[in-house]
């Protein structure tokens, strides 16, 4: 973590890892608040494709674009610029492609590295600050929090989880009306599936969707829960014994009780992580077998992670904030560092910008703390809910035309290139 | 249909089927109706699960309901008085069920029955509207229109299918945008399962989110189209090579070759249709298999249909005015009818309400038309444009509390019986 007076240089922003609902509302706080420098930073590239832009050498110049289309980043889900699931490998084991990196930015005067990701991603700009100290190129690297996940330590939590969060609590809540409609002649139990590999935030969330004794979700299955075939059965008669219906939330990551993932794995991904999906039918399959009700399921998949016209305004605000405070940080000369999120006050929720060592940032994974799953392992306590409920609080829609959301149409052109091309 | 000056008497109003975003929406407009004629229609009762609750005699008395809860039914979703699938059998083999049904309405003064749902639905209606006049006991029977399928005759659209449509296209562009952004390193092809058992409306609509060259949907699979295997990988491979990625949007009722459901069917429901449901999960796989490309799939199951959150405000907007209008009709003495929706324009889309015969509504299913439907089979036309996007028009939010929509809670409270039970 250096501090000192910022020189002028370009800017290499990219995106990274799964994007979100708001991942471009990042790029569009540090797009204006570095535009608002242009003595600083004369020129804005962002990565085709986040690090893979960089290795390249296709730079999209942001400066070419539109005012009016840049604006719209701030409601655009996606990645506006292409993200990648591309993990750089140890300096000492692939030196060549971290040299690639600084021949690019000395080639295109680029001294300021912006990084928009989660842990894997904030690995890669730690490593970029590394080598940049290592081989004497100054660059100043900072990590721009994201990720649905909201598994990244110190920061109370990362900008995407809040409006998937939202997106989650709404669907249950709403799909809970349409199963207890049904319930006396057709549909008794309904299971929804969402995102979290290892980290049941997500499935956390939808609780927050019930209000009242009765309200869904009736059973949440966590990740951090191994799961108990007999006392789950159990409880889904007793509540539909009850209430006429069953509503599970169900995270993608849910193990059975030799710890495997319920769901057949389906590959890796390029940073090793297996691919998971399809627990909801393979649970609602088990739980039709067992209790003879009848069910249905779904599964939100990439529809949860950019319901960007659900977005949470909380949310929203978060990510533009990073994003803008991470040129604050470069313009106060630091590097090696992420913005965080700082929650001052819970009720009424309160929070400022700080900042972590991306030292501390990289590759550690904020688990749910033990006190947030309720003792029967079947649902979240009131701690969980007063963490969670700030965080989706408010709506941000989108402006719409013709019944759709509005998008940004970005030209994405690319500078012209000065290097031999690289194999990336 | 009969047409006379309309004597002073209970509502008996209750929801059927498959419920909708919007179907309470019409309760709204129906009860807000008919409480502003008390001397007419002294009391408003609701089934307790639609028909059920007449042949259980279990009646939900509304006018029990404080006027605030009421309020919200217009943006609530899910069938608030509980709905059902259940169909009647014809008077000859079964007239014990309509005996009841005229008994129980006897006993509770109940001279207009209001059935809200599709066509099975309205062939209920138009069952109990025949019964009434053959066993010599007036009451007028409308039929208010709904269901996310749009397959209803003679009216331009269904209440609730606007909601599902304006969800599956916002859908639809918001997940294309993710997997545009991932497809450098990761994922290449996502497909949607959306409902739709016989007509390919709600798949089609999906359609709407494209609205330049390269936009997703790229490939639409509808029910009315047999999958061709073949073309199908080679139109996704032709995608993949030219957008870098391909988003398709599939039917639940998509068939192979021989005409048979591609997903496994679960079983028949009561109304003998069978349960679909796993197309997308099936068809990806497939892909994968195949194409060897990365894939991600969806099921939106419940949620599309119980989105409130994105309801279409024309469709918020014609669901409460066919429930009005059912009130009126009933006013102006008239039977054996369904309020319609008449398109008198579309660009800009104008509407006004008409009526049809049940006799003419009741077991007709409308299908796609040819000429709406790409002579690839991949799409649909410029026509079947012009006829959805007036649709999706307007957003009609709900109003929020605590990050979560507010949604009606009512009593439920029912009327003390005055007959022996019945199994229903």
């Amino acid at each position: 973590m250096s501090s000192a007076k910022a020189p002028p240089g370009n800017i290499f922003y990219a995106q990274s890892g799964g994007v979100t609902a708001v991942i471009n509302a990042s790029a569009a706080g540090l797009i204006d608040a570095a535009m608002a420098h242009p003595a600083q930073f004369p020129k804005i590239y962002a990565g085709k494709n986040g690090i893979i832009g960089a290795l390249r050498e296709e730079l999209i110049d942001v400066g070419l674009e539109s005012k009016d289309e840049l604006a719209k980043l701030r409601h655009t889900p996606g990645g506006a610029f292409g993200s990648c699931r591309y993990k750089l490998k140890s300096i000492d084991d692939h030196r060549v492609q971290y040299e690639r990196l600084i021949a690019v930015f000395k080639a295109h005067d680029i001294r300021y590295f912006f990084y928009n990701g989660g842990g894997d991603s904030q690995d890669t700009a730690y490593k970029v600050s590394q080598i940049g100290a290592q081989m004497g190129y100054p660059i100043q690297c900072i990590g721009v929090p994201k990720t649905i996940d909201n598994d990244l330590p110190i920061t109370d939590t990362c900008p995407g989880f809040g409006s998937v969060a939202k997106y989650v609590a709404v669907s249950t809540r709403e799909a809970s009306l349409d199963v207890a409609s049904m319930g006396a002649t057709s549909t008794k139990v309904f299971v929804l599936e969402v995102m979290g590999r290892h980290a049941g935030w997500i499935a956390a969330s939808a609780g927050l969707a019930c209000e009242q004794e009765g309200d869904a979700p009736h059973i949440i299955l966590l990740p951090e829960v191994l799961l108990d075939e007999a006392r789950l059965y159990d409880r889904i008669q007793a509540c539909v014994d009850q209430y006429g219906h069953c509503v599970i939330v169900v995270s993608e990551g849910l193990k059975n009780q030799n710890g495997d993932f319920l769901s057949a794995a389906n590959g890796v991904d390029a940073f090793g992580h297996h691919q998971l999906g399809g627990v909801a039918p393979k649970l609602a399959g088990m739980i039709g077998d067992k209790l003879g009700l009848k069910y249905h399921w779904a599964v939100s998949d990439y529809l949860q992670r950019s319901a960007r016209h659900i977005a949470s305004a909380t949310d929203v605000a978060q990510a533009y904030a990073v994003g803008e405070y991470a040129i604050k940080l470069a313009l106060a000369g630091k590097s090696g560092i992420m913005p965080i999120i700082v929650r001052e006050q819970t009720q009424p929720y309160k929070w400022s910008l700080g900042e972590a060592p991306l030292a501390m940032v990289a590759n550690e994974e904020k688990k749910m703390p033990k006190e947030f799953i309720s003792e029967d392992g079947f649902g979240i306590t009131q701690a969980a809910l007063d963490y969670l409920q700030p965080l989706i609080e408010g709506e941000d829609y989108p402006p719409y035309h013709n019944g759709l959301p509005i998008i940004a149409r970005l030209k994405l052109a690319l500078v012209p290139q000065k290097l031999v091309p690289f194999k990336a």
